[in-house]
């Protein structure tokens, strides 16, 4: 069984718990979110993570931002709703998953809202939409899962950089869940994680994850990618995505596109696991998603320690774009798109 | 004035003072080392690195290892400076010119007994190669910094990996000697600085040594570089070299491999600077030349803190090889060798 990122704890008066990211691998600890504020704070800092899971966390921090109002008018509390996404959505710019939540979340209200729904159950109806919008996750991941485990053969050697899998999500992950379910088929293989410089979600959070479920796993550092596949060790890549543009490419975390680059002159397919609310037909090509610039204490500090001279700037991308021309397949939901364009991904979106 | 990085004190009774490089940023601490098995441990420890200041460490080494012999034959001196040129060598696998040095010193101390000299004039002599060996590092240092400033132009962006600077040579740098002689020409510019993981050459030294000379840089982590170089940023990447094979390929340190990639993908120069003592006409190609597989803990520690989860694996490569295509040029002490080729690069190993 796989780890649970995070989850609703009772009824319309309850709240989160999730798993406090940052601690791993060192402790295994679940913290209680209560308010919006303690969301938007859990997602800046990264308690939460990963573009499915901080959608699911957004829908469940609208339900904390109206759980009071419960007693006010349906007006009201669509208002409140929209402020609260309005805030939720500030706390990470690049992931699009975030917003494809809140929109849905507002989508449910306003018609409960021209429904006439008594306030109550129009409370009740955002909860239960978050609820689904995390079931559904988890039914995504599932058949990502399926569909990208027909890629994966007996010996093979995986790599994969930052952390797409169980802790990315409300389920079995994006690009690690065609791992799991490889491994229920009862293939072996082994897998190459990145680190993934500055917050090392790699060496931290896929390796935990993995090791964690049995899976054989290795941690380089970031730079080691490039000897290791011109080595011919590596069969495939599996990566994650924060926004997939309308031309398919793909925004993920920093060090991707260096990768995909690498994949490519020397044969290896890169595999990019997605569900379709990763998708922004609203950005053209990845020129248009706005990239998160982090703080340089990520990079300047670990665990406290400095570990760069003082009088040094920092620059801190948190994420880059890989063009769609690199990437083999996106795997989502409704199947694997090879070598991704406007058309098929326009196609996918249309799907049921 | 530039930092120093290793110094003979005394005569041939004399001990070596090296800057303790594994506690920068924090602290700028010299040791003294008395002992083989001592310089040894510096070596292997990263005390002293950078294949240039390891070629004279090793020449130093040598002396430490003849220095008590002063008063035995001229024949168990020989002897004695064959076995510790032995253990020396084996301390760091990878850079040659830490070979080159002790091949050189024992090719004095050959032709010092030819010439049969009296011991005491043995030992003294391969003092004098030893500290001949120094002067003219920085004399080559100088001279690869005059030739490499003519591709550098006022404004530019700089990219550099590792450290490749006074602190990795008995002068003022390889790779950051030619941002040095720019900067005396009057030249401004900044210096983009990977911080180089594991061992955070980058964000440890490169910054601390290039902010203390008064040249801006900033610092990335190496996954950063791809959507960097993607946006137009870099004008042109200065790297050194561990070792240059008989075709030009350029062992360096890991992650090297992959920036060249990207360079040569976004049209950025790729200038390797590294005296003739870099190159290796025995390694055919980049196959040939043995790359260093360092402990785990590099990779799963920093300062004691452990980073990833117990029950995973590590791969820790200290060097990769980029193939002679992509780099548009190798800086030596005699000048610059456009897209370099086995015939330019005899060529330039038969000059004076």
């Amino acid at each position: 069984m796989v780890v649970e990122t995070l989850r609703w704890e009772g009824g319309l008066e309850g709240h989160v718990v999730l798993l406090e990211q940052t601690l791993l691998p060192h402790e295994e600890r679940r913290i209680r979110i209560e308010s919006v504020p303690a969301m938007v704070d859990a997602i800046y800092r990264l308690a939460v993570r990963g573009a499915p899971a901080i959608g699911i966390a957004g829908a469940y921090g609208l339900v904390l931002g109206i759980q009071d109002l419960a007693a006010e008018s349906p007006l009201d509390l669509v208002a409140r709703a929209r402020e609260t996404a309005a805030i939720l959505d500030r706390a990470r710019p690049t992931a699009v998953n975030l917003r494809w939540a809140l929109e849905r979340m507002l989508a449910r209200a306003e018609r409960e809202l021209a429904a006439g729904s008594p306030v109550r159950e129009l409370a009740q109806a955002l909860l239960e939409e978050s609820l689904a919008i995390h079931a559904e996750d988890a039914q995504q991941c599932r058949r990502m899962g399926e569909f990208g485990a027909e890629f994966i053969q007996d010996g093979m050697t995986l790599m994969t950089h930052c952390n797409a899998g169980a802790l990315a999500t409300g389920g079995i992950g994006t690009a690690l869940a065609p791992m799991y379910v490889a491994q229920e088929r009862g293939l072996k293989f082994e897998v190459l994680a990145d680190e993934t410089r500055p917050l090392l979600q790699g060496a931290r959070i896929t390796a935990w994850e993995l090791a964690r479920a049995g899976i054989g796993v290795h941690v380089l550092v970031d730079g080691a990618a490039g000897g290791i596949l011109a080595s011919g060790r590596v069969d495939a890549i599996f990566v994650g995505s924060d926004r997939i543009a309308a031309n398919g490419d793909v925004c993920n975390k920093v060090g991707t596109y260096g990768l995909a680059v690498l994949a490519e002159r020397h044969g290896v397919p890169f595999y990019v696991v997605a569900p379709r609310s990763t998708f922004d037909p609203r950005a053209k090509s990845g020129a248009e998603i706005p990239i998160e610039m982090r703080p340089a204490n990520e990079v300047a500090e670990l665990g406290g320690q400095r570990l760069a001279s003082a009088g040094v700037g920092f620059l801190n991308p948190a994420f880059d774009v890989t063009p769609a021309e690199l990437v083999s397949a996106i795997i989502c939901e409704v199947g694997a798109l090879p070598r991704p364009n406007a058309d098929s991904i326009k196609s996918a979106l249309g799907m049921q």
